[in-house]
């Protein structure tokens, strides 16, 4: 059978040499004679795994000691919530940078705990990241989602003079560029878009932030719970674990974050200059906010835009569609998408855009 | 590589023919040309996988329309807070059965919410589950752990005459016999025992007790999210939903659960007739109340338990120390643990226990 080129937004593509090692492990580990789903999580050779993993995370993101590595069972919505029940108390004010779809739930999220100021706002449109962030006085942490994955809008680079950390949701373009992590208190991502399988999150959170989180809630619900025990105090998703360690193997065999990133430029780029030059196809983020991530564009009429889904169905391009909150199209390219099929979608907009 | 027997408490062996359905499937899931950890949680084909699992898990746990089954990105332990948090107001009291660690653990989660009253206790030695349970006048559930892991004891029936549905966790021994589905308003499940790999939980719960819950809580705290839903209010651990689904084919092909509790009920005979009739081994947990997934025992000696520890690496059969609380020896023998390595330990412990 051959394989499609996969443009879902999340759970994604993975990169074909790691899910060739996952399918020898799952029968055996490193030749342990256990597969990886079924080893204890106490023993030698998962705790070799975790370890592995989160050296990896470390060396590929340039992570130093300030900051700690944590594997959530969760996902990204789940902190959603815990940050602001973790930092945040009733007289304390977070400063949002509302970007679309994510932030909002946030906000609702944010509102049960504490006050709620809006640094910025790109809606209703929501193609571009905001130019300018209007910070309040006292912020309790800065929030902003560094990549937008249904309106295909990402940060540069993140929001500028902050007075308070940052929190970022980094959910869908970490490790895809050099990890910016100057300011930040604590970033999350949810593993299903560059990372590995769903139902795990990475959570990097400088301990000097984290030994501010509010103390006395449930164990799971505290981050420093993962901090202490190592992200073993209850058992943890260790296929996930597993996986994230195989996907920073792959980044670093890759050349690293920098090679990536011009990889991930040079995708995005392929796409955003056809759009940029067709008449019946045009992108929807403006030029200084597009994601090399999410290329979000529409076609000139519904039609044009269902023939392209089922012309590309029939070719092996796979998850066209836009998020059905927005609708259009979308292509999610992220670190293991190849560039072969970005030739290939090119290709087919191009058929369908005639000069 | 011969793959070892292995006696872990969870992560636990899996059926070969599932881990080979699922090696397949990591490349290309039933024909799609995509693999089971890369399809969209939002496309047909994982919308299939989620159909399937569920179906299987209601047809081999013989359960109706009355319940409501759900798959949640969480441990066990994660049930243990919301659990009280969903059904528990400060005026309310839980009846608990003390067992033993897990149930320890639960007290203390339950007190944050409301009252608590000890309905037995099986301590200090927690080696039997208890005769009697003395309810208080009014709770608003009652709480058990059907079968535990640590001490190696297990309910043969659930709790009887309770005034207040049962709550259960069920995490080391669903799926191993019968699913006693009377008087119970919500049965949970950490995955990684009898059912897939960690980081999920099966989540089975009564209708009209989960309209009881209370309202307002952040939405992936609050149970009646996920049955709204379908689980899918945010991305769910995909791979551990397709896995929960293999395992119920597996457990409907060896013959459905009836089949399932015999073999579990041979294999723990096999072991315990051993112990029983041992002068230098002795099994923990009194007659009428061991569990048949985990047995635990004792060796005469410090020494003898070393050496038997040291034997069975040798030999290939893995995992058979004791939890970190308690000590001494257990072997984990949930339903894909072949009956061979249960043979191989007994022949093991008669060399180390000569006439």
């Amino acid at each position: 059978m051959t394989r499609k080129f996969n443009f879902s937004s999340g759970p994604a593509a993975l990169p074909e040499p790691v899910l060739q090692r996952a399918q020898a492990a799952i029968w055996d580990l490193d030749g342990t004679g256990i597969g990886i789903l079924e080893h204890s999580h106490r023993g030698k050779a998962f705790r070799a795994v975790l370890e592995r993993t989160t050296a990896r995370i470390r060396e590929v993101g340039g992570i130093g000691d300030e900051f700690a590595v944590l594997f959530m069972t969760a996902g990204a919505t789940h902190h959603f919530t815990l940050v602001p029940q973790n930092f945040l108390r009733a007289e304390d004010t977070v400063d949002i940078c509302h970007t679309g779809v994510w932030t909002a739930k946030v906000m609702e999220e944010t509102r049960r705990f504490g006050k709620l100021h809006l640094a910025c706002d790109a809606g209703p449109t929501f193609d571009a990241t905001p130019d300018a962030v209007r910070y309040s006085a006292s912020p309790r942490y800065v929030y902003y989602v560094s990549n937008e994955t249904v309106y295909g809008t990402q940060w540069q680079a993140p929001p500028a003079g902050s007075p308070a950390p940052l929190v970022c949701d980094a959910s869908s373009d970490i490790f895809s560029r050099p990890l910016p992590l100057a300011g930040h208190g604590l970033i999350f991502a949810g593993a299903q878009k560059n990372l590995g399988p769903s139902g795990i999150s990475l959570v990097i959170v400088r301990r000097d932030f984290l030994a501010t989180r509010r103390q006395g809630l449930p164990p799971l619900s505290d981050y420093l719970t993962y901090e202490r025990e190592g992200s073993m105090s209850n058992t943890p998703n260790t296929f996930g674990i597993y996986m994230i360690g195989e996907v920073c193997t792959w980044i670093r065999e890759q050349g690293g974050l920098a090679a990536m990133a011009e990889r991930n430029a040079r995708k995005a780029k392929l796409l955003y200059e056809f759009l940029d030059n067709s008449r019946r196809w045009r992108a929807h983020a403006r030029v200084g906010s597009r994601s090399s991530m999410n290329v979000t564009f529409r076609g000139a009429t519904p039609e044009l835009e269902a023939e392209l889904l089922a012309r590309a169905e029939e070719r092996g391009l796979s998850g066209l569609a836009g998020h059905r909150s927005i609708g259009g199209l979308r292509a999610s390219i992220y670190n293991a998408f190849p560039e072969e099929g970005v030739r290939r979608l090119v290709a087919l907009l191009g058929e369908l855009d005639p000069p």
